[in-house]
């Protein structure tokens, strides 16, 4: 299958071109580099160092010989999404390509802005530009859980039947997400279910819970890790806990920290993703919505978690709740509908406890790096506005890009 | 009561903002034009012919003694929601401001793109501004039936109560909007209640049924007319009908014609969004929706009226209908709630007979500008693509008003 990944360069997107390459897909990738740039504004890096684009191409190429194909754009530019279609012709298209932290969008206005416009434009230009090129293609787009928020029935996969009135329909599932990037996956959804609606295009859209780990492969060679951000605002709840766990600090759940959430492994995301790639909806104009998670966790329960497998690292850690910077409900009812992909063949391969130390020993070499920016680790973004940290602290280009690798190579 | 109206030159915009200035309201007004442009550019103009703001603002001056402050701005610049709220400290915002057609967002990527940048970042901008400055003013947002589509059950006012698989909650009604331009105003809807909800700001989303008439109060003198479009891609069904009928055009229903949609007059709308202004809500952080409509019609009823209407009058027309340029269901089921405004005091002041006759008599006068651009009115934007018509066809600008306005005067 050709598969073309947007985003490829992020940390989804570079293992998963990896995986794919491996299985024998011919993949192409496109990226803007825009998570490197915005990492480095919210004054963080990766705790993993990865080298730029054109190492990573070649060792992927020399040392597994894989070759990928990458082209450097922009989709939102339309004619960036032409020109990568009409050169790639591809089966199926992963859209990874879109800004993914919700503290980012809620920095300010700018903020804000830039991410429902980059994330919402992406994907219209690439839908009209399917509709030009690639119309038999599958988009696998990268929505989020976090579309749904926290309603207090259970979540199905996108739709539900119901009975209002003395009458039955079958409808989207209600959105009520938390913050301007949550909004932009919606806005994303919806536009994408018309465009499959009108154009029979076919997608399948995937709600994915928080992602967590290190390792998404068992390539070992440091050239070909992908990035691992632990900062407040790129770095997920248990990447965020492990970075802290090993540099001393303690765990910092949210509030009460008894929100629920659905989590997944990287290496198990990958799994999913290719499950999606490789299983295509069978009729034009499909739409179809994929829960993509292993298991629900509260967030209290993770940092408990961490702390135990730091413990038997021999690594001490406390756990120290802070204020909540977010506006969410801090206890609800949490219930997840999951059968999509295990219906086709997706079984989890990672358990917990064993992915943390995993990580845990992963992240330690990289403790001096975790260290360096653990001021970025502290919430600064709060939902009420007042925001005060210096954005543009670091701007990313390729000399730091190629310091991160000088010093991924002598760590590594 | 301040009020600020964005999109003061619109079709609403112009003769809302006389009408609350009659009743005693400070009223601002920003705008960009580009209503006037985008009518220019797919080949057509107003049948009632609009003198430019300059012009418009002096007669509400000299001739009513109501004095309306303009900002020339456009509200995709953060700078532009800033300032004009800052001048004019509203504690109401009516937001009119956005591209309203449906058609004009399907031409192609760049206009649907232009449709959701222009609406979603606007309404975003408008949001953080208020924010920043307004945070108790009241957002009187202009949304559309259209974003709720035609489920198969009772479309209730925003949100409703259901229980799924054993559970309760009431949750937004589920959107499923037909276009890109619908799309946009769905995105806004979900954009205003997550401001509402972390930010304590307040809004009346205004799910808005079609809108028809050339008469919006009783002001005669026709330097103070509104607007009045009739071609494919701005004018609404029942305007295109009247409009295609004094020309002697046949009627043209798309498909079936067994499309049911809601309708209000356009004098009528006038005093929704008057008694949403002066009923804001009572607290903070309040969002609430109301179903804007007075009757619900099929449209080959409503060509049926037309017909009867210009009989009437003494012109004979046919109906034909034509391909359906939409992709919508031709027949379905069609209950809509519409009881808050009610509740709040409005009454229907016109009967859909009386204002067609009225309609067809104002628009007698504008015969020869009708004909000048009936090429417009022939759908040529078609849902799945393939649109051919020359884009930029006129393009607007201030010599092409004063043209409109020398044209009024002659005429009226």
């Amino acid at each position: 299958m050709k598969v073309l990944i947007a985003g490829i360069d992020g940390y989804l997107g570079w293992p998963l071109a990896l995986h794919l390459a491996a299985r024998g897909h011919e993949v192409y990738g496109i990226d803007n580099f825009s998570r490197r740039k915005n990492v480095a504004e919210v004054g963080s890096w990766s705790a993993i160092p990865i080298p730029n684009m054109r190492r990573r191409l070649e060792v992927a190429r020399n040392l597994l010989g894989l070759r990928i194909k990458f082209f450097h754009g922009d989709l939102r530019k339309y004619q960036d999404a032409l020109s990568v279609l009409r050169e790639s012709k591809p089966d199926a298209i992963v859209h990874l390509g879109e800004q993914p932290s919700a503290p980012y969008s809620m920095i300010d206005c700018k903020h804000a802005s830039f991410t429902q416009e980059n994330n919402v434009s992406g994907t219209l230009n690439l839908l009209w530009a399917m509709k030009e090129f690639s119309p038999n293609a599958h988009l696998v787009k990268l929505g989020t859980m976090g579309e749904y928020g926290t309603p207090n029935i259970e979540i199905p996969e996108g739709f539900f039947e119901i009975e209002y009135r003395g009458r039955k329909d079958r409808l989207p599932f209600p959105r009520q997400p938390g913050s301007f990037y949550h909004l932009s996956k919606v806005h994303d959804s919806a536009n994408i279910a018309l465009a499959c609606k009108i154009w029979g295009l076919m997608s399948t859209d995937i709600m994915q819970g928080v992602v967590y780990g290190t390792r998404p492969n068992d390539i070992t060679d440091p050239r070909l890790h992908t990035r691992f951000d632990f900062d407040e605002t790129f770095g997920t709840v248990i990447n965020r806990f492990c970075a802290q766990a090993i540099i001393g600090y303690p765990l910092s759940p949210y509030g009460k920290g008894k929100q629920q959430r659905g989590f997944i492994a990287l290496v198990d995301s990958i799994q999913c993703l290719t499950i999606a790639i490789e299983n295509p909806p069978k009729k034009a104009g499909e739409y179809r919505v994929f829960n993509q998670l292993d298991e629900i966790y509260g967030i209290n329960e993770l940092a408990e978690l961490v702390r135990k497998a730091a413990d038997s690292l021999g690594i001490s850690v406390e756990i120290l709740s802070v204020e909540n910077p977010r506006i969410e409900m801090e206890e609800h009812f949490y219930k997840v509908e999951h059968e999509n992909l295990k219906k086709l063949g997706f079984r989890p391969t990672r358990h917990i406890e064993e992915e943390l130390e995993i990580m845990l020993t992963d992240l330690a070499k990289f403790k001096s790096r975790v260290r360096a920016r653990k001021d970025a680790i502290t919430p600064r973004v709060r939902w009420k506005g007042g925001i005060s940290f210096p954005i543009k602290a670091r701007v990313y280009d390729e000399r730091s890009a190629l310091q991160e690798q000088t010093i991924r190579l002598s760590s590594g």
